[in-house]
């Protein structure tokens, strides 16, 4: 049973991550493939990016989370990606889907939905996408250009047949989950806006996501625990920086900063709600 | 008609490249893929990388431009470069070629030049690769392993039969195009001997060429406002910097930073004179 | 004859280094392209990561030594593995093979014994690493997840049998070789623990390997050579650092900084002693 993503909770989710240093196999885009690695090492887990057919479902069973992002798919990455969901979910492994442009791509929306068979942990995207994601199920609410993380709520909802938590980065994140059965909506605060100004940010956290996942009580609690420790980072790292360069070598220092202290003073966290 | 690229006619550009935030399209290569994104989002454009076969093609009709860089294609790739550069061309966006090593390399060389016949709007490589480029023509005048960017020009003024500008990187970028009919050459200067230390410099430049080819006036403004905005981001951030690595970041910040006080202060840009 | 890879004889090979800056054809995992692209510029080398199987093995033959990193292999960059090892070896250019994983994974496993038949000058990996690929060949000592290069002494001198010179990274790095046709170990320590923190450095190592080795007297003294010139980059970076991101940054400064009196000052190189 979920429990309620609470302070306490994320800090217990992030001392599981700092003694386990959870191994991520992250199947994702060209564009952050090193970027994913570096956040993952500095937050305290260990990459690993086995994305051929021959070796990515071998790999599921080993690895503890799997990241499978759809940022640059190639024939061979979507065979693995499905060869890699489908051995995660057949060993218990949590995975994490991060569906860009899902919805506005067509090639890869098929992908995306057939993926979603393999019952992800997690999803996890910008607005747009999750509304989009949820518009490839039929019974969605169809493709919307908003990038209010408040708007895709209905969609994340929708997409809880799919995934056990769902979330909608943006200036506040929407993560939605169930709690004791209850679908609850949870909020997190702070981050800084230069998040938006260096690339596979995103794709960072879809990464985080997963290694939190494999080692907190639930996805939706690991979820939260991602976009926290992303938001406390990210907030310590727009202090020291100049512009986009800067602040992304900050916010890797950051992310390896980030102790309970920092997170019990500066996380922001909403308590949940029910939603739906 | 093209305008002679000023230095009102960069700030007018630079403007509109910060008011409209393009969406540039690069297959590119894979060294270059994170940098070159991060160059686009600092320096006020947004990326997308999409460079599978299924998508490319789909993707130039959403984009305002498109990068297509020859640094490590790909059988697939290049499938998708042909898809795209078609594409483009049919929907009237812009697209630039970065023909790296197309005169060294046989295979890569018929990719480029079959790639010029979808006329791009700009051609921007390195001295060597634009005499290679245009000695693979067969009227032009063969593989040159020079450096030196004047040596490039009448090269660059062979390829204005495919495309609109070309230019020459190098201490001094050399830029050609027509303005008003007549062939002119325009000579860039500042930037700094740092960009030579990191890999991929060059890509941004190209994809930073996109963007600017996407809201100038013209293919050639477009051109030199890249290479203006590339310049005076590399003296700030020489200035700042310890070496090639904290050079890179700083310059990430650079681009970010260059407003239009920074290019009136620091811009290099000769006046057009006739060539050809 | 290999000499013994003493201090004198290391900033031989960075002298010729700085002097020479060997091309370095790179065909690594989709981590590390970047990252190992940098290193080489920053070190004093120049890279090209061309590994696609129309050009791989031309592009062997131009470049004066090859790297073959099995990190995230594709089927077809794996063909163009085999075909620029076979190039290299014909045209008698050193290369560097980087077996991530061979030992764990049978897929690449096999790919990487079978490239071991075109001899390369040099093996690098960590422990865990070198005793798995030795393990492949059959008479070896089997896999060991041990991360204590000293365990993979033995494993090294097993694999002498394919390469000139073989070493396994970790806090103190082990290098095995002949001099005067005696197998012989060379430890180097330094370093610092943050190497381990950010993604894609042992690539880089290799890189650099691939580098001296076409530079240096003899494989054994190249690979010295970069574990010398690493390890001491790694040293000054660390004392600039507040975390793994930063160190990332300092370190590409420090391998360019690296001079004669900073390899005098900092190089720890253990006498080789014999081993086997």
């Amino acid at each position: 049973m979920t429990v309620s993503p609470t302070l306490d909770a994320v800090v217990a989710a992030h001392a599981a991550l700092r003694a386990k240093h959870p191994l991520v196999q992250a199947l994702t885009n060209s564009v952050s493939v090193n970027f994913v690695a570096n956040v993952l090492l500095s937050a305290g887990a260990a990459p690993a990016m086995v994305d051929n057919p021959e070796e990515a479902a071998l790999f599921a069973g080993i690895a503890d989370a799997v990241l499978i992002n759809l940022g640059t798919p190639t024939a061979a990455q979507v065979e693995s990606m499905r060869l890699a969901a489908a051995a995660a979910q057949k060993a218990g492994k949590p995975w994490v889907l991060d569906p860009i442009a899902a919805g506005a791509l067509p090639w890869r929306g098929a992908v995306a939905a057939e993926l979603l068979q393999f019952k992800p942990a997690i999803v996890r995207g910008n607005a747009s996408e999750i509304i989009g994601l949820a518009g490839l199920g039929g019974g969605g609410r169809g493709v919307d250009s908003s990038a209010d993380p408040a708007a895709a709520v209905p969609a994340a909802v929708d997409l809880l047949a799919h995934a056990a938590a769902v979330s909608a980065s943006g200036p506040v994140d929407h993560a939605v989950g169930r709690v004791a059965g209850a679908v609850v909506l949870v909020k997190i605060g702070g981050g800084d806006v230069l998040l938006t100004r260096v690339t596979a940010t995103g794709c960072a956290l879809g990464a985080l996501a997963a290694a939190y996942a494999s080692v907190a009580p639930d996805p939706l609690t690991g979820l939260v625990a991602a976009h926290v420790h992303f938001a406390v980072a990210a907030e310590i790292a727009a202090s020291k920086a100049r512009g986009p360069g800067s602040f992304a070598v900050a916010f890797v220092d950051a992310l390896d900063a980030v102790d309970e202290a920092a997170l019990r003073e500066r996380a922001k966290i909403e308590p949940a709600v029910p939603v739906g």
